[in-house]
């Protein structure tokens, strides 16, 4: 039996997510390379919510320099969100063809085609960076594309952190039951961002939040987050009649002052065309849900033109950086979800409270 | 402002699903061409909810004798659907590239590739189907790919019935709200069966429903039904929370005693297959969502190398057929939503009833 019924047993068993991990609010700010630091996540953990810091961009001296600064600015429980790809060897035929796809966008603005872009880094969790995150034993270890190896993931815990890691099949949240997280986050296919699918890349067959929440409830015994397409209380409402102890919400975050959402990216979001988002690997190599833009638009979204996963984005940063320099975000990630009527200019304080529907 | 509050000040002079189409329960039954029949119907709308007839594969003598039935079957509101598709015109070289693709799938079964082959109807709504209907009087009458003509429109109002059409996109619900339409369908990419999909064909950009709905409500000042991924109690409960009115609920129903679903189609929904379902044109040429089998699986679930909606069926039929009477699915359209869970091989009333919490 898995019909409401048995749902209602279940959950009783279940602790709320504010209990679970010693916060106030069911409202976990998403991690969001690129678009906040630590300033967003403390804004977020002192009203109330779980703030998060994505560190999938950061070397160890800033992760370190980070932390130190979530650890001064909040006393309470934060999120440190890590990816766990394994990072491809450098391949210059996949590198070669991907430059001749961009080439004729290179040639009109006039850039050397040759022109040396570092590689934007993007770390998956390591020895080395658990060394620097022992430090800190943050409250919330959360973990996108899998999991890191056993023996790390038994270190984690040994801190005391708690563990989160996505799911976007139920085959997925299994798979994360089986390996030891704490709560499972069920992405659905309206989430902004990369899309944290690990056991399957099959685009197709990826299901909207409303319909993987229940089904990720009833199979396994975690607690869980639901995350995608989430946007104001309505949808926070939504999501807990759904059986989610507490919802993951990014977009609505992205025009809130502490945020470092680029010019480009905060237009976007506030004109129309955010009602327009696909998944796109253009720019990392792996599929991510963002506003449709020029470059996607041209390639079409998803192509087997990119190098592997993070490798695409070396070959674009000349193009985005000369693009964005005249404001225009024809080849930047504007990531977002499906969502984006959540996004408002005011305090990540008061758009947390927003969501749970306090004043 | 399009926050909470807003949508809490303009839903208030909302009336309830209820109130509106004279029934008991917020529930409409999803029309399912190809696995109910009037049946279905009478025992949804004589359990409270709004049973459906869907009326696209009716010829004019069996849409006279449905609507017979339906009529001494029940005393209560019910809604009739069509389709407001514009046939396409036969094209010879299209359907030899169709029956081209699959001539390998003839050779197997050793069956005839001239065979002939009746191409199933589906009549879009029109002058004569009006002239049908128009004795019935329906309580309500329902458009999927947008709208008949505004004279038709116009002539279906003119009887007192209620129109409800289908939006997939914000822009969608806009243009129905500007035609005359009572009530919005807002089906989230989760749904089963076709996509009501009208002013765009861009897959990549539909959405789900816990993002389409709260956006439809406040875009427009109709009431919105939410469709897609709604199995069980917790869903319909979901969809309420983010604005809706009512839900239409299409896949639990496909095992109950009154539907018609064949033995295949059965099989498939009960067994872990229905957990990867994908939009696909193979079926009919034009996207919708099935559980993924052998013919999805092997020439990808989009192509462009079928006729167009819905005469792709045709050259299939053969096939369809053998199939299925070896208990075979390969050539079917297994039609399903993204949560297949709560289908129960129980009474259409009760399975009516639990979805609305009623035991």
């Amino acid at each position: 039996m898995t019909g409401p019924r048995a749902h209602h047993q279940m959950s009783s068993h279940i602790a709320g997510l504010p209990e679970l991990l010693g916060i106030e609010l069911p409202v976990i700010q998403a991690p969001m390379a690129g678009v906040q630091d630590s300033a967003l996540a403390i804004a977020v953990s002192n009203a109330g919510g779980l703030g998060s810091l994505p560190c999938a961009m950061l070397d160890l001296e800033a992760l370190d320099a980070e932390l130190a600064a979530l650890r001064d600015g909040t006393a309470r429980p934060f999120n440190v969100n890590f990816f766990c790809h394994t990072p491809p060897a450098f391949d210059s035929q996949r590198e070669a063809t991907w430059r001749r796809v961009l080439a004729p966008y290179y040639a009109g603005y006039g850039i050397d085609p040759a022109a040396a872009a570092a590689v934007p880094l993007r770390v998956p969790f390591c020895t080395e960076v658990a060394g620097v995150v022992e430090r800190f034993k943050p409250a919330v270890v959360s973990f996108h594309f899998g999991l890191p190896s056993s023996g790390l993931m038994a270190r984690v815990k040994s801190w005391g952190s708690k563990v989160l890691a996505s799911a976007t099949t139920v085959a997925e949240a299994r798979w994360l039951e089986k390996h030891g997280v704490d709560v499972i986050v069920a992405q659905g296919l309206e989430a902004g961002g990369h899309r944290g699918m690990f056991l399957s890349d099959d685009l197709k067959t990826q299901v909207g939040t409303v319909a993987l929440v229940p089904q990720i409830v009833d199979a396994v015994r975690l607690p869980v987050v639901a995350a995608g397409g989430i946007a104001d209380a309505r949808g926070v409402a939504s999501a807990m009649s759904l059986g989610a102890v507490g919802v993951q919400v990014g977009t609505a975050y992205m025009l809130c002052r502490e945020a470092t959402t680029p010019v480009v990216h905060r237009t976007a979001l506030k004109s129309g065309l955010a009602e327009r988002t696909a998944l796109t690997n253009l720019f990392s190599g792996r599929p991510a849900r963002g506003i449709v833009n020029r470059l996607m638009q041209e390639l079409g979204p998803m192509t087997e033109a990119t190098p592997s996963f993070p490798l695409a984005s070396a070959a674009l940063a000349p193009l985005r950086s000369r693009a964005e320099s005249s404001g225009s975000g024809d080849f930047s990630p504007l990531w977002c979800g499906q969502n984006a009527t959540g996004c408002k200019e005011i305090s990540a304080a008061r758009l947390t409270q927003g969501l749970v529907g306090a004043r």
